[in-house]
């Protein structure tokens, strides 16, 4: 293990801490690491070290490199001066990507209260996005982030589909960042079709961190420390996990279906395939005539309602269930993708 | 233990299965138990048995008294036939409460998917609402209500200022019930300050139930388990916890604050109060002026700012900060008791 | 879901109470499942109500048949009625194997303090033995089996090779059952060789039963509810996991290795079969002389010390790390299997 | 944050990791911190870089001061240069304790396999004591010790009165420290009356560090990773936990009962307390007296029996269920202090 300190900007006091682990060697078959990157909280006038180092340790404890990213704060915090911090520390990765092993398209961000602010702003409007983002009572909507610093975009108005999926925690109690701005960001995400993860706990009030007992001194219900965990389990699910023998594949792709895509799949869900004109609907007429006799014959009068609950389930999932042989799922896939999606 | 099965309604099918479990002698001072009624999902169609005897044994293991409650369903399913032989079981409750040991201001419903639009309704609408509601995969907005059953009402709409805390979990990834049908019912939970906790796992479908391996064969990501433990954890907060020695007091209030109540009190938000006129304002003008000089007192031109990061916080919870005697806080609660609420 | 209470024995009011789960249908292609039988504990003078009704309850949310035997007590217990109802129990179940849909082969017995004492009892010298044991706070040596009831067999004293694996949990601070029982039996199924897993934790007292809040007032350490799930997990390695395509394999054996067995195999450790003499030592001759010139080969002067280190492992398992091919390791457990083993 | 590298002996390249947090500020009155160091194992050849790193990580994830010790190996391991360098490390940790914000009297020891010899021995023989041990799959035992050095001390031969309590755990599987070497080390510490708690898992064979899927390929069983949040609460036990409000107090002594100080006291145990001679005798006669007269008056002619089932309570928890008036107790202890303990 090594620790660097890189200073990112002298003028505005920009620095990365990056935390590197050893690969190769006793880590076998370990050549590079996913890698995170941590923004610490502090309504853009400080970066918050209960967020930093405590929060460093749980994700080097996974296997992760580690980057604290204290960027621009109090007088220096002119937009996009944090973002641009942000875009510099993913082009000092990527540069060093074999000096500090790192997979280059498992980064994620972790960022709190306004340091989630920046990781939102990163996961939706960045030049670099990174691959996923954990966001701890985020300020998120317009009204927290014009209080934080006016000016900067508001990261609920700005997912697309190029958002990476994410992993949301806040408290119900939350007396600093109101949990709407949380709500009003699982509603962006799921109006763009991105996968995402979401815990809000009954109570545990701004600012917990890894509400470790020596971080938090806040009321907080039993389940607020599980959000590091299950953020880490979940990153294993987006990422693959990394074991001795390299990384496992993930468990989970980054958007629900493939609706949102420039051309038509078997991953695009039957609602939307069954709304396709023109060509598709000429590929698909004969296979979802078949579908709906089988419905029929099996549930009868009940056949007309029954499609209608699988109106979210992927076309290749229905093929499947029906019983249509693999060959001709991957000939009516490849059909589809020549042909556009009418969104 | 005993186990007693009571028909509600011969003609539709209602059942009741009661599962009470013994008090006092081995049990200590425990007179009385908490109770939650099970409402099994199916699409008003049927009544799962995977969501009926296994979730149960869950809370049976937690200490309560449980009931599944399997209602109306298939061609008797008309409204509200439902929502009546709730109400029945809850009247039956009442009656028997001292026969079946229970506590009837502790009595938790717990629906999945259209269990789970039970529940709901019983939660937003019912003469006898319960006191805390878990609802899993549910469905809970007009789309998908009106796809189980035309007519229903739409749980997303009916959330009042008397709907109890809720629970509310649910996959990213559900294709038969759209997630977005929890989503909303968040936003609809916060609009009316109500108390709640939420989890959305990244991938799990619909049908879960509690997730053990005999139960579910569909891919669910590691988190989805952990619904069964949290909501137990989630009713000890809401109700206390069932002790030898009798119930703890609750670690959680149903409401996020006073603001929505029908006079003021200390439990109201700043934000709240400051945007009451009249008496309110008369009474709090020099509170809030000390507050306001404290504040700047401490740091100086930032202070305009900073007490808008305070706006959620208590009255109680500044003027404690703040270090107002007790006895202060409490003269000036009584006072603003008096004052009816500019909501 | 069927509850059924069954008379054992009138005279001795000896009970069995069956809680039989459903199969096939919404449970898919579960037939039959696996089973557990409860033994409260109190001293042979009673039957705790507490070990029973809410240790049920967690073996059925996992899937199991689950019985509760109120074995013979009081006045009533003069050895060997306890184990003569245990094995009637085992009787009944193969009876009715059918009818309450059990894999006769996957029983596990549950005892507490005195009931580990039968349970332990059961797994040592029954007739019928279990295929799992889970012992909590049992009395298991003289000391304490003679306190309960003088006459009964000390289960550290007959630990057999017919033994089944165990799950053994206690606390540290019992003052009832000193823990020391706990730890003469972990040495007596280490003596033969048996697999188990133990729990000791740092303080709970003696009779804590599932540690729910509602059923234990003592003070226990954070970690004493874990042996509920922990045992649910052992018994899924021992039995295989219940799901709805049937039963998976087991993750582990019921032996450390073969070294206990009638005839020798490649699951004898290499220390073991290092010590045997004859056709033995002339089968394996050149196998050891090949394994010994390959560490000499890698390791040089170490190489003594080195083998020394590797006595426990099995030999398939030091071939394989050698690069022997399987077929080869096949022929050689073959002509072992032939070979009586001098123990 | 900071992270210093010390050279203990450059001659044997013995070296140590300090892994030091801050304190105040932001920490609240965190003004000294527990600390642990952490050996690694390598059979005195080597130290694990597997056992080193990661497992800090997870203490300083927790708010420990984290040392890592690399002692004497190979060439340079000659006995009792390990030892010695502990005990250097000790003496550094005391001098440096206001630089490091060091509490000296919560001092942890934590070793894997080797390490888990040095550890132990540590705990045992060391001039300089850890306040608590932590052993992972530790080499205790007169031969797995002579196997990797020759001429160390047997830890298990050495358990004494003033050896801190110990965490212990391992596979039932080890392969390499055949997992009696822990079994005997709980019996040592058991007849000490030293407090423990111990995990044997079913499966994970030997070198599993904290079982975090990038270090550990060998197949574990699922509780295995537990042993690092568990070890972590009990520690919190046994020296309180760390808050920023200071230390809470511990929850759990070092010793099971005062029946091995060198003076009688209400926390020997009532066994202990009736084999006790003269003045003690004469001390005790009337409560005995009227405890007995207690027990029979309520149970009649099971008293006798009854009462062996209470040998291990203390004194002062047999008097505080008959109701003796706390000064009365507190009396008896003064007196009770002042009488030397025949052991």
């Amino acid at each position: 293990m090594k620790i660097q300190e890189i200073m990112l900007d002298e003028s505005r006091n920009a620095k990365l801490t990056a935390i590197i682990q050893d690969v190769e060697g006793e880590y076998g078959n370990i050549k590079k690491r996913p890698a995170i990157i941590i923004m610490p909280g502090g309504a853009y006038w400080g970066c918050s070290d209960r967020e930093a180092e405590p929060v460093a340790f749980a994700y080097s404890k996974a296997g992760y490199q580690v980057f604290i990213l204290r960027y621009a704060v109090g007088e220096h915090r002119g937009w996009p001066y944090p973002l641009d911090e942000y875009e510099q520390t993913m082009e000092l990765i990527n540069e060093k990507q074999d000096e500090w092993h790192i997979l280059t398209d498992k980064i994620a961000v972790i960022g709190f209260s306004a340091g989630g602010h920046l990781a939102a702003t990163a996961a939706t409007t960045a030049k670099h996005r990174p691959n996923a983002a954990i966001l701890g009572y985020a300020a998120l909507n317009k009204e927290i982030s014009d209080l934080c610093q006016p000016g900067m975009p508001y990261p609920v108005e700005e997912v697309d589909d190029e958002t990476c999926p994410c992993f949301l925690f806040a408290a119900r109690d939350d007396n600093v960042v109101d949990v709407c701005s949380t709500l009003q960001f699982q509603q962006a995400l799921w109006e763009k079709g991105i996968m995402f993860e979401s815990h809000i706990y009954a109570y545990g009030q701004h600012g917990f961190s890894t509400a470790e007992p020596h971080i938090n001194s806040n009321p907080i219900c039993s389940r607020v420390p599980n959000w590091v965990a299950d953020s880490i389990a979940w990153l294993g699910d987006m990422f693959g996990t990394l074991t001795p023998a390299g990384m496992t594949e993930p468990t989970c792709g980054p958007k629900f279906s493939d609706d949102r895509e420039a051309t038509l799949s078997v991953d695009c869900t039957l609602g939307h395939l069954k709304k396709q004109t023109g060509m598709a609907e000429l590929v698909l007429k004969d296979v979802f005539a078949q579908l709906q006799a089988g419905v029929e014959q099996m549930y009868g009068p009940l056949a007309e309602t029954l499609t209608d609950f699988v109106k979210l389930f992927k076309l290749k999932d229905i093929l499947k269930i029906a019983g249509i042989p693999q060959e001709v799922v991957e000939t009516l896939d490849a059909a589809l993708k020549q042909i556009p999606n009418q969104k």
